[in-house]
């Protein structure tokens, strides 16, 4: 067995056997198997894509190439996990958890930061002053007992074979492949050892799938996985055509959360973290779906999920006052209003390309480990079918980077379309999968 | 302009630039593109192909890596050049060259060495005592003006993007993709500049193209870059179901070369030799189809190509009486003689795995810069289509190098089919491209 008759196997579409898909990650680990290598074979693979079996292969090889967890053991009760496939402005993990948590379920939640165009959980919670994500798996055990979730930094112990494939990926436009986006994902999700996983598939333009045929495929392949490895799990296909909510940057975001468990905000990120926590809690025997909704609904409005992300932020070292008086966060030096050119209905927010103003802004990094301005981003003050007139304020720009503030505003006026007519409706909540 | 960007245009499918292109080929020489990024956008490549456009732009950013000649001007007259896709006991460019030269063309050949189971030229003269093939462009100019042809090594200063291209296309399953093996051939026939090039494509198991639809392809490719770079071409499709000729390994090959050009030894060699002859000739203005070839049969019968043979050997610094008595090339340490184990017809001699034996004999190199064996060989007894009576004598294996032998033998056996109806016979020149 090598590498080379391997890469040239798949390259004529041969199905490969579970030794040879260990050789080429474990290979790929010990540095045996050169980056040159494995990028062909990824490339291959993007065009002859992996079968159910050879994907079950892949994960299981880059699950065992690193350490993996119990944590339902650790916690002592029934845990679920909860994950994005990314988009633009998706702070829905920071209302999902305290929901969760506050009805009884432990969300143990192990995320990764942005990069490119979409945001990372991670940056977005290192707005609040003294939060720390890299906590030793003790004290993320223990914060999830006493509070119901916490959410730490990825470390580097488990899946290292996904660390080191994915930035291989990310340099080699070998990232949107089903079968490699899938076990990138689960593998993650079922080194940590939930019970059950509830999966956000974005589906459109600031998306990796772009229609919802292939993010249908996307979250077959993913529950199939899952049942695979014995574990629960349901997938809900929602919206990226346009950014999720009124805030994309950092602190915003995590702003914007807040005023979501505070019961003060409607809108699509309350129907989307609405329609996840009943899965949550679904999974974890909570009731049928409508008694789960009502639940969910139930801790907001008592202000016990609030609660909750006050408890977990305080014991992870933020200073929870933050989560109030917002200003705690730190405040853009700079903003600019952007102004509707037109009079009409906005009936288009391009998610990509409010994700890359928000990059420019400074609320992302181009590459791994650049610095992230926390008080950048982009609040929206209109949004998808508001009628607007000529010369009112769409939306506000802020940074407190050294940036073109004036070329971006400018550019980021091309990212909303307005149209005489009235957009059609369309729901956030496209589908739900349950196998 | 970025690799990431080009690679990801490339895998959709859609068609790059010249720019683009030479952004890849200057980029990856330079060494500002790495291993990993050219090896996907290689994969890529193998998956969409390149059309006659992006294949110009290619061949041409590799001629632009390196140093250019213009042979015809350095010799002083019409210079044809003659090329192999590469096969099995192919020692055409042996007998091919000292005919022309006879006739009057200059064939300047740079060739290259063996690598896998095909041989090369270069490895093939050096079984000669003395043959120096590491000439200068001064001296290789000056035997072609004299003795009509001469044979060096392919120099590290044209096209070195072919080179490290080649190398990493080798170890990354990204062989045989026309338009890169179009591209890599051409570059450097281009560079030399020859008036016209003789493009022998091999069509069967022992070769790249499996089948005649897939030789062809590749020979209009290889004509159509010709057309674009204002050069004469023809292409000869001929076989490679079976080994060309009776004798495969390095000194072996010289002497059978040697017995055609004395006129003692006739066909398929003799076949192939006098067709890509006939079209040097032709190439070089020296009359018809029918004239060309009684010019090159009668050389033959003069002992004129045999004696331009002679000389070119000797103003490379080899012993040309080794050209007549063989045993100055040195005798094999051990042989093997290979007898059926049926009565029958031989109905077929498998190329690829007579090329292996060869290798595993020593006569090639499984990794560049291996040491080979000049003595190493296959010869064969009787040839594909005769009649064999079990236990009769079908080839001899020759070695001086550490190898199991009886177990080369033993698998050697599989390699030659016996069936008990004559097979049909096929001509070895299978087809003639002229645009």
């Amino acid at each position: 067995m090598n590498a080379y008759e391997i890469i040239q196997k798949k390259r004529r579409g041969i199905k490969l056997t579970k030794d040879e898909i260990a050789y080429m990650v474990n290979g790929y680990v010990s540095d045996e198997i050169p980056d040159y290598q494995m990028s062909a074979f990824l490339m291959a693979v993007c065009f002859q894509s992996l079968d159910d079996d050879e994907t079950a292969a892949l994960t299981l090889s880059m699950i065992k190439s690193g350490r993996t967890y119990n944590i339902h053991s650790d916690v002592g009760g029934i845990c679920i996990d909860k994950h994005s496939t990314g988009g633009v402005g998706d702070k829905a993990t920071l209302v999902v958890a305290p929901i969760c948590a506050a009805c009884g379920v432990y969300i143990p939640k192990m995320s990764g930061r942005g990069l490119g165009h979409t945001g990372g959980t991670i940056d977005k919670l290192e707005s609040i002053p003294g939060f720390r994500t890299n906590i030793t798996h003790e004290q993320f055990v223990k914060i999830v007992r006493e509070t119901g979730f916490s959410v730490m930094s990825q470390t580097g112990d488990i899946v290292p074979a996904d660390k080191k494939i994915y930035a291989l990926r990310d340099l080699t436009a070998t990232v949107d492949s089903i079968p490699l986006i899938c076990s990138s994902i689960m593998s993650k999700k079922l080194a940590i050892g939930a019970d059950g996983i509830v999966l956000d598939v974005k589906v459109g333009s600031g998306a990796f799938m772009k229609n919802t045929q292939d993010a249908r495929s996307l979250a077959q392949s993913m529950l199939g996985l899952a049942q695979k490895f014995k574990r629960k799990a349901v997938a809900v296909l929602t919206d990226m055509d346009k950014p999720l909510g009124r805030a994309v940057g950092n602190a915003i975001e995590v702003q914007e959360a807040c005023d979501v468990l505070k019961g003060k905000a409607k809108g699509d990120l309350l129907t989307v973290s609405l329609s996840l926590a009943s899965h949550v809690l679904m999974l974890a025997g909570m009731g049928s779906a409508e008694s789960c909704t009502a639940q969910a609904q139930r801790v907001i409005e008592s202000g016990r999920a609030f609660e909750c992300l006050e408890r977990s932020v305080t014991l992870q070292g933020g200073n929870a006052q933050a989560l109030t008086k917002y200003s705690l966060m730190g405040k853009p030096a700079d903003t600019y209003v952007v102004t509707s050119t037109r009079t009409g209905y906005i009936n288009a927010i391009d998610a990509e390309r409010t994700g890359l103003a928000a990059l420019a802004l400074g609320a992302g990094r181009k590459r791994k480990n650049d610095p992230v301005d926390h008080s950048a981003g982009i609040k929206f003050l209109r949004q998808y079918g508001d009628y607007v007139s000529e010369g009112e304020e769409i939306a506000i720009l802020y940074t407190s980077s050294k940036t073109d503030m004036e070329q971006i505003g400018a550019e980021f006026e091309q990212t909303v379309s307005i149209s005489p007519s009235r957009p059609e409706r369309r729901p956030v909540v496209i589908e739900e999968i349950t196998s």
